[in-house]
């Protein structure tokens, strides 16, 4: 049985920006479906969805047919429908996985499953990324270069604004000198969410092996070991009969 | 320099039933104060405050005076204004401790911090509840019975729709066979907040010794350092000259 | 691949007391090994070790080709050699999945895993136990009725000296009142553990369905993603030419 | 009410290496020590041992008297004896503090309450590291630099084996690329733990203000809230009567 992966891209940059457009010809969300058909095959059903499309692509039976959904967006946070994130976030707390990708850390879906402000210093001079494994034997880690390289990559510092990771995978170094917890494991409800940091418009960053290698990992780890079902709601129980 | 506590409650149970203002004459959020007056004296500095005052009795001033909040809701989540719980939520990411009492548990404050539906399965039949000490050391443990035991309380029972804690210091039972996390510690920002879950409008809980020790403790351990700040913010920076 | 299991059991009750061979003819190792053959098939290779065979039957040949191991000991704790302890340890840190069964909590293993006194308070009344799922979506919880009801156990209860688990799945409680928290994950290394407390010697847990349903579960759990490698090790590292 | 810390220090490389001991003529463990009452003065009362004395200086009765130990230790891990160690371990489990410093991360004490192998990648080339506060408002970062920049460092770098601390309060980048999680906070039986990785024979760190600072408020933070008691036992504890 395969999974299901929405690939939401906010494709804003894309449509506005000649440079991004030729790094990007697919859309940053066509380079992260790339990567995942690429690296996991049949073992996944890959669709994209964009900002502009009716209800930003999410309705509510697409997202009943999805089992990982991964999210990109920057310049247009405040454009998104709160009625679109909140059927976002209800669907993972019923159990479909989220990848939550770089600029994505200030989206209104990861803040409203982080409960925190989800801020980040940052500066964009193109230093050096080094992306360290910090747990060697998680899922997500495997198969990744230790360290993975990004040579170019707009730089995220601590304090990053979450709560503290249920799992701890990857912190980056930047050539300034920052670091940041650059991939973070949170259970929610019950789905499981991801977030990874690298990948920006700027940077040909979702072309690069070692990056698509992570993406496909966390697909296969945020999956939902069935298909999700419902968030768990307020029942009254009566008096068991053990 | 004592910490400014103010004990919300939402104060619509002591109001339509006669039963509850019996047991509550000062109303919960009374009965709240007095516990922690009695157990801190000079250490705090205690003001009320319920839903039907303007603002909810949570104004700019208010909130910006206060170091610790505690929340008791219950019959009236919704009518809670959403400029209110987003000014409380900020002031919690900016430092400020937040105690959230039972059935505050469904509070839209409790639920935006958390991120998750914060629900749980529940009946009303006066169960024995029995608070059990897992972390010995904690200081929200200190000089608490083990186990704490509340001979009458409407039941909780998991699945609790939480985040995992970051420290859980109290596990219930209940006479039918039900458990609860019933003491749950969570940083959110710059703030803590801790979740109790003893106390209920039908039953005299807040009047107990043991549950006013929890309470008192956990004032302490959510008081921030200093005066609460300014949350984070996405903040650019320049490349440091180390 | 299937998963390489070796089902330890101290196998000394079973020697001693006519009874408790009665209740396990094959011993709780061969309880254990039927219902994880019975749940998984062809997808796990079981093979049982027990204390009295030639370096506890865990010599570095068997410990090398194993994939998950399984420990429940309770009379003879302190007969299990050091350098046994030592190999298995060094095993987990390299990636071999354990499950610690019962009173296997102080086990030298066990506790040289954690760190601390893995001590609980207990008693042997002949409890009902009932275990409830706090992590509904956890796959060791898939398929567990929800509680899972044992109808006599022995009873173990809070404060239960482990460090925090990474993963809490389970807690119980017991008709006398007790909670425990019955069901819990680690990472140590490039290894996961599982605790999990029901299984005795004086009741016949071992041939219940719901918690032979979680021993399986808790196997596909913990073993690692390829065949276990060797732990990390202080190594020089030369500066990088990133 | 003061708290009593014993600073322990190997005192070995100040003994071997002029250089050392003209950089640390009072020992690393003098340093410690003076940076200490520096920051905290009257709310400490603060002794040294080392390695040489009886006992390494660590006999029970001073033991007994300790509220927080801080454990530097790098050329003679395997000289501390094992009855020592497990009489620190004791103290710690029964509530006593412990900061770790620096290479102690291989000493047996730390390991031992570990569990793990607390291995790191290591190299020693005067690299710059910087200190990042990622928990902003813990009690052990208030008033440390952000980022508190150390000159010239031995590199740590991950991965360290670990278990993932129950707070992660500082991770540090070094000018070669490599990052380090430098300050874990533990709870382990009824003690605190902390771990510093900042602090080098072959470099002045222990001098330096922001180290102290970081120091003395870890000392605050591991203080057990009484004097420590005893650890956890197994215990056969009575049917309650509710």
């Amino acid at each position: 049985m395969s999974i299901n992966v929405t690939v939401w891209g906010e494709n804003v940059h894309e449509q506005r920006e000649e440079k991004v457009r030729r790094r990007y010809p697919d859309g940053m969300h066509g380079a992260v479906a790339d990567g995942l058909r690429e690296h996991l095959g049949e073992r996944v059903r890959v669709r994209t969805a964009t900002l502009r499309e009716p209800e930003h692509g999410l309705d509510a039976a697409t997202l009943a047919a999805t089992d990982v959904l991964t999210w990109w967006g920057h310049a247009a946070h405040e454009e998104v429908g709160d009625e679109v994130v909140a059927r976002v976030c209800e669907r993972v707390l019923a159990g479909m996985g989220l990848l939550v990708l770089h600029s994505g850390h200030y989206s209104k879906v990861f803040r409203a499953l982080m409960g925190t402000t989800c801020t980040v210093n940052w500066r964009d001079s193109a230093d050096r990324e080094l992306v360290w494994t910090v747990e060697p034997a998680h899922p997500i880690a495997a198969g990744v270069p230790q360290p993975l390289v990004i040579p170019e990559q707009e730089t995220y510092g601590e304090p990053f604004g979450i709560p503290a990771p249920d799992e701890l995978v990857f912190v980056s170094s930047f050539s300034g000198g920052e670091v940041f917890r650059s991939g973070c494991c949170y259970r929610r409800g019950k789905g499981r969410v991801f977030y990874f940091s690298p990948g920006d418009q700027n940077y040909p960053v979702f072309h690069q092996d070692g990056v698509r290698r992570v993406l496909a990992n966390a697909v296969l780890w945020a999956a939902p070991d069935g298909r999700p079902g419902e968030p768990l709601r307020n029942t009254r129980v009566p008096a068991g009969d053990w």
